[in-house]
């Protein structure tokens, strides 16, 4: 027998369909195929790629460059203003700024790959482009994401992240910052006392830890939130603590050749109190029917998958 | 230069990314590639199914069976009350029915390739799932829906719905029902009218109007909606006047070869007023980490998307 779960704090549900449960190796996906042809994201082919707007350079050789997305989503063209026409109607033109961040110079390497270092500094540039974005007034939540493989959106093998800034904040961290005002305190807070001592948890180290939430919608979901109530990546002291998590997290998944999504979620005015996390979303799972309609069937228990980011399995 | 849309009435926001569009039939995909091995679907193997619930007859074969569901995502087993613990745990027993309809006997067809009035049949088909399936207090809501192909989430190409019943409205129908009650009026009567003077309109009949919704959040997305204000299935008197429309636009899909899930909503308790309708998703993109945060990026214009559904390119 499984579960119907819903999120710690969003009407968000879940259907953990136990009977469906597979052991963690019969998720593993086939290896990435190398695509054939010129990589726009290598050294020498700088010019390919729209004008660069961030670069971070060691030994005379960038190792980090940021540049707009060649199949742009949001221009920073037209009316930012959100306007309803005839009732039903509400739009604006697709304002914002999308940006790609190519993580390595070395094609041959994946996020997981790179040294704590290594990671840590893209996570500096994940700031920087931050903030360029961030400075466009109308521009009121950047999304920092990352997708890899094909059944997590991108074809691009060469590791990569996106950056999209637009004039909203997105549907579902609007419902984390509405929800998180329910308390008088930071539920995410009390979420990770909780989790802490569940067998969700998967790893800790000094300031932050990971597990795999109660109402996973994704096998091998996993969150990474600092331990101390942060509202920003901006306010983390302990960058290199947050990428020796991440690569621990990726690191396991690469086991499984995982197709994944992760999102940065934050703060979207610093006066609203909502924790900083990501959240990383194995796509080895199709999203049916059933699913648009809202409740996700997961076939697998996140206390299971916990088992497999500690090893246990 | 593209646009962000929102919802009718839902808070769900779309981006149109005109600067990514694609002519229609750049969106064509590979035709369904044959299984090998048993069809557990077809006549001759009815005893490989878990014993059958439904069936309809014609000339002594059957036409249309029901079962259900072997790899289930609910059972009629446990406790399907809903409890909180621990201020962040909520949970039940994943408490349902799940069933399979397989639509016709014949491997070689799909929907659309059915007559109006074997389709006709097919939805009669699902009014008595439902009933069966609504029979037990403890089932909320009845979720009837079509996946077809791989992309949509069913590797099984014999043609078929599924019916899952749980303890629970879903979310997304929950929302819809909250956000009609905000109207003195029902907003999708006031919809079609403003629709059906729009570039987004596909086709009519009757007693039936399908049109590309405003904020499409899948490129071709079409909604099938009775004109006359009506919340269920088991109210529609022209049954057959629906099958045409849904043969129109699958038929239109085939065109494609699309992977598609649909879903028909309607009014969980008839006390609400929800306007049912049918929800047609193609999925020839595939959502990323960007889209987990709400706003979908959808390529094409929906008024692109009518133009193809009127042969109009």
């Amino acid at each position: 027998m499984g579960e119907l779960r819903k999120d710690y704090i969003l009407d968000r549900w879940v259907i953990i369909a136990a009977e469906r449960a597979k052991r963690p190796h019969q998720f593993k996906q086939q290896e990435v195929k190398e695509e054939v042809g010129l990589c726009f994201f290598c050294p020498g082919n700088e010019k390919e790629t729209p004008p660069e707007m961030y670069r971070f350079e060691k030994n005379g050789t960038w190792q980090i460059r940021a540049f707009p997305n060649k199949f742009t989503a949001v221009a920073p063209e037209g009316d930012p203003t959100i306007r309803t026409d005839n009732a039903f109607y509400t739009w604006s033109n697709n304002y914002g700024k999308h940006l790609v961040l190519v993580e390595t110079p070395d094609h041959s390497k994946q996020l997981w790959d790179l040294s704590i270092d290594e990671i840590t500094q893209v996570l500096r540039g994940y700031l920087e482009v931050f903030f360029h974005v961030h400075g466009d007034k109308n521009i009121k939540y950047v999304t920092i994401f990352k997708n890899h493989k094909k059944e997590a959106g991108t074809s691009i093998v060469h590791s990569h992240s996106q950056i999209i800034g637009y004039n909203k904040v997105p549907e579902e961290v609007g419902r984390e910052v509405a929800a998180s005002q329910n308390y008088n305190f930071c539920p995410y807070c009390d979420v990770i006392q909780r989790e802490r001592g569940s067998t969700r948890r998967c790893f800790e180290n000094d300031n932050f830890i990971a597990f795999c939430p109660y109402a996973s919608r994704f096998p091998f979901e996993i969150w990474i939130l600092p331990k101390q109530h942060v509202t920003h990546l901006e306010d983390i002291k302990d960058l290199p603590g947050l990428a020796s998590m991440l690569k621990m997290a990726l690191g396991k998944l690469k086991e499984l050749n995982a197709a994944f999504n992760y999102v940065l979620h934050y703060s979207p005015t610093r006066e609203d109190n909502l924790h900083f996390h990501i959240e990383i979303m194995p796509r080895l799972t199709i999203w049916a029917g059933f699913e648009m309609n809202g409740t996700v069937i997961n076939p697998q228990p996140p206390e299971e998958a916990a088992k497999f980011y500690r090893g246990e399995d």
